[in-house]
């Protein structure tokens, strides 16, 4: 299991939400609150677009925590969207193209969760990604199967539809091979202009995923605040303080969608 | 393309062969004579049998030069079959898994040269993997693909029958997708009491391939002496130094197979 | 702060301590229970006596719990005496010249602790150490520092009375410069023979450290149970299970000393 | 030995001088032309004046020539002013703070060159520098112990002042311990607003360094073309191409100095 967070908004500096809230992303790499495992020190990512067509990527093995690189790329860059991750490994290995998020032309995506069997149903679940996609396959996670077969399916034009699409596929393959573990999953797509947030899982335990709303994001004494009004929206695995504060739950079975700034929270539809 | 070498005889200190000789495996990988490039610094790797039924195996992305780990390892390890590799990626990533040997139960492989057209034909060669192999399957390089096939094809069984088997089922693959790229390829395969080495192409410019028989190596003033006699063998890319000294050439469409010390060079059967 | 372990005695598989125990060293780099932080990520290394004159060392700046080499060279060494080391940096970076044991020569060293104020009297206590053993200040923990300047107090000679001297004379640089901060460290020293372990500490926090001595290490169901007799002798910052087992405390301010498989534990004369 | 490049001028994005000329720095980091060792693959690092007050780095261990986090850095990012360097070891470790260029507060440095007999005297240069910037030596470089030690002699107040007495102090501790070994290097300097670069030896082989001026870079068909005019310069160890192109040589003891777009080309005062 993994930690992620994800930003559309008015511009800021990535250091404001990677490292000062009190459970930043940074700490919940050493203690995480609400994930599976505690330490998500597997390798980290960040993707972020600035004034280019496509994002920029910096990805590494090491564990975030100490990482100066990361620390200076978030004091200096400046985004109005972003995601960023850090990786708890469930088996596959601790390499570059195994963190997240992916990048695939214009669109980033990340993910945590597992799908059930996966070792089992990897090849099958690769067999339904289109050829050309499949050229993009430069590691061995489930995670990036799921952005490939996303893609696959039409997640750069219509992401609401692919996603769902995706799911169900995977559930497909799970049922036909008589899979008994679950399938869970959080995910962030993001293609530039929008954001959009998955939650779902096959049992009663998906794992957790939060957003705030507000016109823009300030963090006063490792608290985080959003100032009323539209137009910025953080959705992450969990809360980033302590405090009632912001948060708010996607519920199990919705995606959240962000364009120009409005959040709208929808039940995923499963074929 | 890559740099490689293995050794099968009297135990020695892995340190003889990969630093002191004029040409050394690690001097190789700052300066190879014969390779396609004369750097191999995307990563390394040293698999070798010792006590146990199966092989320890050491892998990193850093260029070997400068690797204390590699220099300390290879003094303290002493060993009567090793298989050692420099890598020059020729595409896909500078991660461990892609680094060579690659280990299954207790065999080792490494490999050199290109599958021509691999990208268009990566599924189609993967999905020939049985599935109890493809759950081995960590890293996404041609070599790793090959060596799984191959196991797919008996490798632990009949190797010499298993690696021409596979040699000519990719071969098989490229001409159905009418790749003109050539395929090309050295490789070595050892399971703890035999080694085999490969050398073939579909054109006229298969990778350099030599090796070196006697009693027992010595390196004297950085240059290998092989003495009189029979039961060691050293096979790698390049000539380990500048003199006529022990080096002879496998030729092309070639298997040199060693099991108790004697060195067998025949024609690969091709299917 | 950090978590270590050292082992001399009947020759064994390093696996069997570093892997097996229910809290393994490696478990302890996830979830030290004692330790001052319970994440030790920062890096990993291991030193070994096999057949040479010196000994190994195999470092990485990757935390150990997934490191597939640390993992293959634990299977296939066998070793009598070993020293390995889990690291949480308290401020000097991931490198891994900072990461434990250190050599020099025949010699090995770890530590686990700090030293008040290092900061502002780093370089007081290198220019302590003697200009030979400073040409092999690699890295700039003060754990090197500690070692070098031991070095220069006659550690390969009279290891004791140097280890002694080693801690008055850094609180002696401690007091000059009216440093409030603790002195608190344990520390393992090997020269190939012999064992030495150290727990002091300027005030009435030391670091834990425990030992436990028998004929041989069995390790059953995950618990570790040393058998009746002499020979075999363990120390680390934690006891390796939950059990009342054969775990006991170094007191504060003592030294362990074992030459041919005897542990003798004496108060440290301070000078 | 190492090879580097500076910019200062009309904002442009790195990748343009790092990847697209024909012999670019990263082409140089396999192949260097003028430099004592073609390959540079013992780490590198970029450093960039954005938005703030101070730079932002971005350091690594492998080599720079398949790094995709480079590639995408460079991609995103357009500064005024960025520093470059990769990296061939002499001797000290490949490790993130070894490897250039160095960041104190708002400046940031990189070096190519030795300090004869470094090893010997290490100490003694690194007792000059001032207590204060001490607690900034995070490796073990010549090159970081030059940096500091001329921080220490005003370099953030008169920049070219401070480099040349440094230059002195330095050939004034080798004299004093008879060192024979000569001293060789170029620098560069950055503190956000000016750039200046330093080319001297004690004897008659300095390391190469050359500058082209004008009103812009435009890279077309990987030559180096500077548009007629003032206002950008650009300084690097060895030309970007193989044409005459508009490249001058940095004459050996001359230091050049850059504010406002207009190079000053000085002999260097030694003290």
């Amino acid at each position: 299991m993994c930690r992620w967070l994800a930003y559309l908004g008015a511009p800021l500096r990535i250091e404001e939400l990677l490292f000062r809230p009190q459970n930043s992303l940074i700490r919940q790499s050493l203690h995480a609150k609400l994930g599976a495992t505690t330490t998500n020190g597997d390798g980290f990512g960040l993707g972020w677009y600035g004034e280019r067509g496509f994002p920029g990527v910096y990805r590494d093995v090491m564990p975030p925590w100490h990482d100066a690189n990361l620390r200076s790329l978030s004091e200096q860059i400046r985004s109005r969207l972003f995601l960023a991750h850090v990786r708890a490994s469930t088996g596959t290995s601790t390499s570059r193209e195994n963190c997240h998020p992916f990048r695939f032309e214009n669109a980033l995506f990340m993910h945590n969760g597992q799908i059930g069997g996966y070792a089992r149903i990897r090849r099958d679940i690769e067999n339904l990604i289109p050829r050309d996609a499949y050229g993009h396959r430069h590691g061995t996670t489930d995670s990036e199967a799921f952005f490939l077969l996303a893609i696959g399916n039409g997640l750069l034009e219509e992401p609401a539809r692919a996603l769902s699409r995706t799911v169900a596929q995977i559930r497909g393959v799970m049922d036909e091979n008589a899979i008994a573990e679950p399938f869970r999953m959080t995910a962030a797509y993001a293609d530039g202009a929008s954001l959009f947030a998955l939650r779902v899982a096959s049992n009663d335990r998906p794992p957790s995923l939060f957003y705030a709303e507000g016109s823009e994001v300030a963090i006063r004494d490792a608290q985080v605040e959003m100032e009323p009004g539209r137009g910025s929206i953080l959705v992450m695995s969990e809360p980033l303080d302590m405090h009632e504060g912001p948060w708010r739950e996607v519920p199990p079975g919705h995606l959240l969608e962000s364009r120009g700034g409005i959040a709208r929270v929808t039940p995923l539809p499963l074929f």
